[in-house]
């Protein structure tokens, strides 16, 4: 077989038992109305997410707590209906805030904070999660390991301080692309380098 | 029972399943001779620490690498014959450093770095390490739990976000108090919490 074939058949066999591990940095959703009064402008793309459709905007805004601050805090896109603000807990503790550790979109109660950009200031009431560590599947890879949307499953890294990351939630769409996804506090706790892979433990 | 005659016997019991969880924070440790070095004194104690004979000083270092620093960190004492600097893979990155996971006094081949103390700024040429995670456990607990001296053992969290730990090591000595000791990436990895606690998995 060629390199090519090999890498393939290699790819294939390997996310039949194997899920990427990416990490996301502290970063934001913003909704179109914020966007204006922070940048003056909608979220302008700068490269595509790994997630199908989501992107890095060009734009960077600072996010301000009670204690300390971020600059230079990464926007995702496309906007949002409502403002979110993920941080892990090393940050948190950073800005003096105490944020829940929820799923993406469930901002009920958490705290708010103030964000800063080139062309205004503005506060927002809640929205400053700590994402629960999650995994994105597609329909074809949740049947294939056995595993439903909203399920809580255990996550086996094969990282340099190797971890079984438990409450780990499954989010299942046709529009993700497979990964797990930890935030730094994680990534660095399992020693995670790019490329490192997982494995789900029901 | 009293209360407290309840709360020593509620200890004994826990005693023989957990292991209390503690953060360690990015911390210093310096020969005499540094000691004279940084601060024109030996150090001063400030506080003990969770080990016997270990004590926090009063004393307060500058830590410098190639990209940042960290201010006001943390000496403990008593002085040392080498000198070594604790820190997480987050405070690497910050720094600059790709330190090695290894075991407190196992500097061989880590990376160096700058000193700096009210008196005057010091390199050293190796002693920059992240610290493995590991257990302090007294020869009665090490017998208990039925794990030996330098052992690689799981050690399973009871926290905010619960997780099992691969990779422990397990250090044993009369001179020790029992605990678990983990950096601060992988303390808010697990969301732990002053007076969480930990279980051994052979």
């Amino acid at each position: 077989m060629k390199d090519r074939q090999i890498q393939t058949l290699a790819d294939a066999v390997l996310g039949r038992i194997f899920v990427p591990l990416e990490a996301s940095a502290r970063h934001v959703h913003l909704t179109e109305a914020q966007c204006q009064a922070l940048f003056g402008s909608e979220l302008i793309p700068d490269r595509p997410l790994s997630q199908p459709g989501q992107y890095l905007s060009k734009q960077r805004v600072s996010i301000i707590g009670p204690k300390g601050r971020f600059d230079r805090v990464a926007v995702l896109g496309p906007a949002r209906k409502n403002a979110q603000v993920e941080i892990s807990m090393t940050d948190s503790r950073i800005l003096g805030l105490t944020p829940p550790i929820r799923q993406s979109g469930d901002v009920t109660n958490s705290p708010g904070i103030i964000l800063e950009g080139p062309k205004g200031r503005i506060g927002i009431q809640s929205g400053v999660i700590i994402a629960q560590r999650h995994l994105h599947l597609t329909p074809e890879a949740a049947t294939l390991f056995a595993v439903k949307d909203n399920q809580i499953v255990k996550l086996q890294t094969y990282t340099a301080r190797p971890t079984e990351f438990q409450d780990v939630v499954v989010r299942v769409s046709p529009s993700f692309s497979n990964a797990a996804h930890l935030d730094f506090d994680e990534a660095n706790a399992c020693g995670m380098k790019n490329g490192d892979l997982g494995r789900i433990v029901p």
